[in-house]
């Protein structure tokens, strides 16, 4: 009865997905799709298939359903079923049955492969706002043909304008440099001498000056700071993307009033936890973490509800390019809450409501208080 | 059957709490109890409360009934019902209620606000026996007027005066430093250098030097030696506080034949279990975040049974304040122990005199071994 | 019924262990048994016995029926009986119970003391073939009094004598150094002057510039290259030996086709399945922690399959001395596979063909491929 009342409150809560990016605008064949199935960036081997891992399997046993084919379908059935229906219908429908009311999405990565916002509400049905991601902004500028010694001050103008409707920022300084960074603010003069190396050589923002500089003006600007942390592709060192190595830019943050939110964290989600607990300041989540690991989430989830108070814990999908991704991020969320606090109420330690409030507070009402979504 | 059997022999087992601290001597309202139900140190935001966490639900779950309200009673009516009871009727139904025989009690922190030994003995009825923390002596001494020439050989006769009846010591260079530290013991010259300097400073020891040079002296007074490790407050940087980076001193320690005792060790605990299968004089616990992990301690603790021998892992509260910590360290770890035991014994990987011998000797005997408290 | 058909699937199972040491050749008393049944190479203090471990109590569940005693015999008996019967046919009943079609035997440790992989195939009657250890081979070339000028050119010789008919290499580089070394290779100028200092003064390898030069010898010999990572005896400094401080070594092997394979990583197995992951050549295992962890092993097994691919995991022993490690080796490994495997299924996540399938991949299939077995 009252695992009954806990489950049917979890699969009906509308979610905040706090952080997500745009689903496919293009069809994919079956090698396509299995390249966005795994965080590596390398050609999955001929000998392998990538449907054979966690996230393979919860494809085949989840999503199959949504496309009318039965649960752990065949590889090769869902990808010609998911061929037939089209990528319009497809991600119609795997949004649809994610149960997400609110994406807050990334637009800073993948450029015109991925759905805008806006494509993402128009398709969704869902409420959809934008975190924009410090990186982006600074490249952008650096495309308007800007010199370094006017980043300092152009830099915060840019980021104003491109956020007048953000919800949040984001920092990839993880997948850049890594956490071991100086956690003072770079003074103008090495910004400037940063940028003018960096100018010169062009790419990706990869300079430690650069990146810190990106940090602190994200601070500056007072929105909430997503940083990605932990898990991610190949060229995330991931040692060094242990949150823990963020500890004095977090104290040094700490007095500006500004938020930070830690993305991912696997492995080191205990990590998050206790920094979670510690710092008034700092949230975290186990997104993309519970997509990979499939069935074994539930592990994840349940980890993540250690050392945090129950405000700060977030859910997000981190979902990019297959709707699949949408749809499994809240599918496997779920059923992890589900799995974790319906153990504790099984076992006597934790009541029927409660549970209950804690599912409605990770999986929607902290992100609508730290976001200010409660204004929509 | 054998399931009872393993659970009343783990619910009666009279506990050795190895490393504890006092109760609280006054009132709190619910502010200070929640600033007491976490391990941060900042105010508790005025969005959130401290007790939707796994302790404030562990709180409400397990210590309420023992004020004689129904399990999962509201915050308020909780923290009502404690004044109305009143302080020291709180303090002694909840030491009481925890099934400890035997308090081994660092008091080198929290001054007046918290029981003494004394007092913790008077009113629970249990033993109680002192541990000695190194940092408190020397801050002692430094109040005495003592030059920093002095210290070398003043120390020692210092350590030696306020541990005639210690059952161990105490170090908190996790705290202070960090355990990448220079594992050897500092030449007297250092010592003096770095003495002098601190004494002009004055506050608390933080300097690497003085802090090795009490380590070496807590090595050469011979009583088993604890060192906080891993989960704490934020004046900790977590990832500094993995007990593998002990690793060197362990060995230099190694030939003095003087036991190590790593306490907490969240969420390094699987690395504590490492030392404690490789070297003889590790021992380790899982205290502090069996409390703060609530109904997720079980987990914690079947986590620490994995590669240490049976004989070299103790169970501790690392209760410091609010009685509810004294109760709860000991009742999580009863439910932890009984689940992860009883996992075993229902799979048929132990039997049920197995089982309940391990819990005796984690619980009671390994401490009683440890810090010869069979003398009495 | 499902249940049943995975658990007899997983029960049947021929095994490849790809990474195992010999057994014992002598008898042993019930000391030189317990020093055995650690990592720990000290001595086993004398106010404990090694049986009393998740190891120890494994020994006496698992292995005790073998040799005709109950379940859960005491250790006396336990060790009595395995006299009475005699090493010959201690060995050979628990070699045959465990299930092993094929041994990938690292005979480069323990010398006349362990079964040669020629007396392994003998008691067994399972297929054996070698990996060749790395710094074994250079050790050996030293011996032969070898000069320092001839040790770029000698060794890969060498090595390709040695590595005729081996299906493997083996690198203890994490023994030796850690993971923590320069990952370019050497030049030969550097190893000749490495060289020269390590002849006069004799000793196994240790400097790191031979260890690297041996490690890309092994590359270039082209056999899948076996690394120990994590867990191991105390010569490891363990947070030194977590795989992912492999990063750039792996990322400059990759280009050269070769197969790297990281051996227990406990408790680091969760980084070396996101290593596993994103790099198509690495691939794992959770060997030596699972018979170290005894019934805890199945937590450990669960968590070995989150985010690397099936076709990445492999199943490995690394028994080495007392038959009961390659009997146990296998036994928990199937335990912990129906456990994590049956979960999964009893959930509704997986089917009963798909979780069939996982098992003999890592079981048997895996290594089948990665080592060319198939040949046979």
């Amino acid at each position: 009865m009252a695992d009954d009342e806990l489950a049917a409150a979890v699969d009906e809560l509308p979610l905040v997905d706090h952080h997500v990016h745009g689903a496919l605008v293009g069809e994919v064949d079956r090698a396509g799709l299995e390249a966005l199935l795994t965080e590596s960036d390398r050609p999955v081997p001929a000998w392998m298939t990538q449907f054979d891992s966690q996230l393979g399997f919860a494809v085949r046993r989840w999503c199959a359903p949504v496309l009318d084919l039965p649960p752990h379908a065949d590889a090769a059935d869902y990808v010609a079923r998911r061929a037939e229906l089209g990528v319009a219908e497809v991600t119609r429908r795997l949004l649809a049955a994610s149960g997400v009311e609110h994406f807050l999405v990334d637009a800073g990565y993948g450029g015109e492969v991925l759905l805008s916002p806006a494509e993402m509400a128009a398709v969704s049905g869902a409420r959809v706002d934008e975190v924009v991601r410090l990186e982006t902004v600074l490249e952008d500028l650096a495309r308007s043909g800007v010199g370094a010694a006017e980043i300092p001050a152009r830099f915060p103008e840019a980021l104003a304008e491109r956020t007048v409707d953000a919800v949040g920022l984001k920092s990839v300084v993880a997948y850049r440099f890594g956490f071991d960074f100086d956690p003072e603010r770079p003074s103008e003069a090495e910004v400037v001498s940063a940028a003018d190396r960096w100018l010169r050589t062009g790419g990706r923002v990869e300079d430690p000056v650069l990146l810190r500089f990106l940090l602190w003006s994200g601070v500056d600007r007072g929105l909430p700071l997503q940083l990605h942390a932990g898990y991610g592709d190949p060229d995330v060192e991931l040692h060094r993307c242990d949150p823990l190595l963020l500890t004095r830019f977090i104290k040094l943050v700490e007095p500006r009033g500004v938020d930070l939110v830690l993305l991912h964290c696997y492995p080191y989600h205990r990590n998050a936890g206790y920094l979670a607990q510690v710092f008034p300041h700092v949230h975290f989540d186990v997104g993309l973490a519970v997509n990979h690991t499939g069935a074994r989430s539930a592990a994840v989830v349940a980890e993540s509800l250690e050392l945090a108070p129950f405000a700060k814990v977030l859910f997000s999908s981190d979902a990019c390019g297959p709707p699949e991704l949408h749809h499994l991020g809240a599918l496997l969320w779920r059923r992890g809450m589900r799995a974790a606090l319906g153990e504790r109420v099984a076992a006597g330690d934790w009541s029927t409501p409660d549970a209950v409030r804690v599912a409605r507070m990770v999986g929607r009402d902290n992100a609508r208080r730290l976001y200010r979504l409660e204004r929509w």
